[in-house]
């Protein structure tokens, strides 16, 4: 897990707006994915007062209740635990076969079980970046049926759907395309007011 | 994989219909999967010249396609293999969160990819069996979503989701509910007919 | 339209909740509508400082674009009208052909359109009744989707689905089942709070 | 109702295929319909051997269950029979609020109704033109939910989502892009392929 902090306000700053903690989940496990790197993005393009972590899958072993009722697999602990502690949850995921990847299903499905299910009540913001035109729309909309049981809050807008992604970001995976900039970060800031707004803050 | 072939008939008997394989996956891993329960259910219950084996998803990694590149786990290519030997495809599993497990969607995932996509054009039959009283009827809605890129074409009728599961097995996991019984064995030979009719067989 | 007050608690008195109005939806036009009776049970159980009035959609037409740039019919400005006063919507519909019925999501068309598009941001409660087992469960998955766009702002638990739901009214069309009742209230203190979060009331 | 018959071969020619018909349906009452437009264009591009009718739903009134009791309203029953009378049903639709439009939703479930419903067992084409750059792509998926109850069977691929429709088409209304001629052509042979093989023809 990598974490980005842009200078967070202090909290006895009475203009400033609450720190928010979000925590990014990549739902892709390829070392080139391009939905990690549009996470990478959204690190730099933070509204004031928003951290965003960065968390893998790789560690998140296949579901199962026997291993489950055995005990965590540390891998799934940390995953939970870091869900726990944030005030929402953003995801990137490709879409395949028109809904979310299985690996992000999957860690869903850890995360989903109680006690203490730490999804419970989380604004959620969705994002996603595909190579062909409709940039993981219908992924998106699986991701918002799986959201009623979990009970996570989804934000309906803005919605962030990168299309032709391959050519908006360079070589080292940074966005360049300054359109999708913009919108990412108009994202951002109306995905902060949400959860400020849900949780009160 | 597990098999059963009950007395398959001569394919020179004009009077039988032709044989038809179906490959059944069960979404579940856990030891007592209710799922795994009905499908070998099935394979009592099946109507003359079908066969139909049971294949676990325990071999199938998180899909990467790092991996998918590097070439195929042997799990992978086994579970490839098999489907597309199969004449049509049979699922059980398990609803999680409103839609199919992650472990179901993984391995489709990893089925999904070119070249030659074993999942194209073959008929999908959807099972399921809950705990509870709704019986995985959004999950098996979610399943259907998916076919539409990987092109299964599922069987719209009858549907089958069996409700308050664990009364219907004795310990053994035997299914003893003889309406049940009678729900299977008519769904199968209409997925049978459906098979062949597709198939032209 | 009919209305329901039931003693709303005075604005002078710190200890009580905000007074909040729902606009109740009927999703059939039948007389003996068993989610119309479901709407006017709700009437009979709402908390306090809740008020909920019934609409109907018989004077809604079929949606015509050119309609609307002509001019918008009455009944679509009084439905138009009545949502943008409300604090949050109930919809209670019968679920056809696993989805709303026709005559609410033509409903939702006229009251989607700019300016100013009365459903942007309301909170919305999902009932529903239906004479089988699944008691509506595809219906409001469906209506669920609907809300993306639209920005209505679902709540996701409890849901309420009444299954068996001919038994449980008398020939008044009272609900007349106990545990039905308790659901209900359940679910409505439930909306109502939602329903202040979202609106910082 | 508009019908167009390019030509039918005799089926006294053993190397024709068989005659198909197909029943068009408009989701939009609008004049100036992009779907009309495209199933307008659609009755020029047909394969040898297939008829389409274009029909419009503006004569088919908000459903009422105790109207339907009372008898068919005859814009309802001409449009059960049109359906009954088809080897195959091809639906052009705008998408309203991520669905159908309810116009559409509407007409579906008047004809979905025992006894005799005409949908059944019906192979489905879905067409969808749509100002905008993602086609209708989440209304179609809601289609496909509708499909499951009435046993509509629809195509799976190759999919039909025209976005920037309007500059597709000149004053008069006429399919001017060549590229979205050539798709919509292949997509009108691999539907009459399609139905052919359900309907064994």
């Amino acid at each position: 897990m990598t974490s980005q902090n842009p200078s967070s306000p202090s909290s006895a700053d009475p203009a400033s707006p609450s720190p928010i903690k979000l925590f990014g989940i990549c739902g892709s496990l390829r070392k080139k994915s391009l939905n990690r790197m549009l996470l990478q993005a959204a690190q730099e393009l933070l509204p004031d007062g928003v951290e965003l972590s960065l968390n893998e899958l790789h560690e998140i072993p296949l579901y199962n209740q026997d291993v489950f009722d055995a005990g965590l697999p540390d891998g799934v602990k940390a995953f939970r635990d870091g869900i726990a502690a944030s005030d929402g949850i953003l995801v990137a995921s490709p879409e395949y076969n028109y809904s979310i990847s299985g690996v992000l299903k999957n860690a869903i499905d850890w995360a989903s079980r109680p006690p203490s299910p730490p999804l419970h009540d989380k604004p959620l913001g969705i994002l996603g970046a595909s190579p062909g035109m409709l940039g993981t729309v219908r992924g998106q909309l699986a991701l918002r049926q799986v959201c009623i049981f979990t009970n996570m809050i989804p934000m309906n807008k803005p919605e962030f759907m990168m299309s032709g992604a391959p050519a908006k970001f360079d070589q080292e995976g940074k966005l360049i395309d300054e359109e999708s900039k913009k919108k990412l970060r108009d994202f951002l800031t109306a995905f902060a007011t949400f959860t400020r707004r849900l949780k009160q803050k």
